[in-house]
């Protein structure tokens, strides 16, 4: 164990980089040092570092941003990326049928992790983001990968916080339990709004080379009563995602 | 100045992370010490750490990868996630139309780096990869920025490698010079095999709100004589994405 002011250069400088988010990509050197907790002249030098080594940039007016070098390693390698290119052709395909939110989610955690999201101008409310996350119980993309999640992490997502974002969200172990088993028997879940009263989620399970469910595609269009129409829609683009990564037979998900 | 053994611990980070690849996303302990050339206990012990902060992430076999975290904290804040919103739309109408690659590309030190690519199965051969680089002389998309790039660093291009990949490249300093005067002229650029005998690669310049060239959106499709059609397309494409980020006037580009 080390004493707090011996903490590692990369302990310090993951906390730098998680001081950035979707709504903040520029940051000063004093609104870093705020936010970590780290002296400005230790904050101060740590940037310079970074700087020189291309996982931050400094723009003119001396705020700091990811930098394009971190991002090039990190996306290019990244775990994601075949899911990502395998996905793209039938999410593209869904977007132009159905419009509004088509996105692309994966367990990380106890949460869901978005890794690609296509939106329509105009399109309805939609909290999701690419790389942003999401409560498992609410969202539609995180039902269907609880359901086909281990049971230790069921357990655990209903012994824990169900938040209640509107009356409809499943926000008690009972309702959630009898939602997750109405999700595997019919193979998609079907969330009329769970986050968001105006906005209706459609999720169904992608299955990667071994057979088991390593990512949910999903829609999400106004909360209205012909969104039923939309299922097969989704169901369809999951199963080419499926096919297209290699899954094996093609029985009934 | 520090001696190589005294190199900083976000020196070698930085190496680590180069030792992965879109070919080589999943590397050993022993494979990433051989390419970074750190002692195998380095690496492992060095490992070890980006593991426990998320900047990395072990297999089950023991095989080590990007992180999913650290994926999270760079693309969340990226500095082109703004531009990559606003192009999407206009990029997916462009692959309803043209199909093949469409691609959105920004300058970088002086090469074209990819942020984004849309690809359709079957497509023409092309060497573009999301986060993926190609040199500014060759592609259509690199002509466009080192067009409207300063012009120290036209001078740099023309003055360096430029390497001839097939016989329509423009590999002689006279050649790209002209070249980069037509492509100012005409808005766009044209070119026909010019990295592969087999595409054609067609792009124009997307201003950002200060009316500077900030990126490229391209296509790429089969080398053939009827794509000067696709030109107006990609053109309107392009001038959409400007005036979704913003861009003054209405004049031509």
């Amino acid at each position: 164990m080390k004493a707090p002011h011996q903490e590692s250069v990369l302990s310090r400088a993951a906390r730098i980089l998680e001081a950035f988010s979707q709504d903040e990509t520029a940051l000063t050197v004093s609104e870093i040092a705020r936010r970590t907790g780290l002296h400005v002249a230790t904050a101060s030098r740590l940037v310079g570092e970074l700087v020189a080594h291309g996982f931050l940039s400094r723009d003119d007016d001396r705020r700091v941003r990811i930098g394009v070098r971190l991002w090039e390693l990190v996306v290019r390698a990244s775990p994601t990326l075949s899911l990502r290119d395998a996905a793209m052709p039938f999410m593209e395909g869904v977007h132009d049928v159905v419009g509004h939110h088509v996105q692309l989610a994966v367990l990380d955690g106890e949460e869901v992790l978005f890794l690609e999201r296509l939106s329509a101008p105009h399109a309805v409310i939609n909290y999701t983001r690419i790389a942003g996350r999401l409560p498992l119980h609410a969202s539609s993309s995180g039902l269907v990968l609880l359901a086909h999640a281990p049971a230790a992490l069921k357990e655990r997502v209903l012994a824990g916080d169900l938040t209640a974002y509107t009356p409809a969200t499943p926000a008690t172990p009972a309702a959630l339990r009898a939602l997750l088993a109405e999700v595997r028997r019919q193979g998609h879940a079907y969330c009329p709004g769970y986050v968001h009263d105006d906005a209706l989620g459609i999720a169904a399970p992608v299955r990667g080379a071994d057979g088991t469910v390593t990512a949910a595609l999903s829609v999400i269009v106004p909360n209205e009563r012909c969104a039923q129409e939309i299922v097969p829609v989704v169901r369809t683009a999951a199963r080419g995602v499926s096919r297209a990564l290699g899954t094996p037979g093609t029985g009934t998900f």
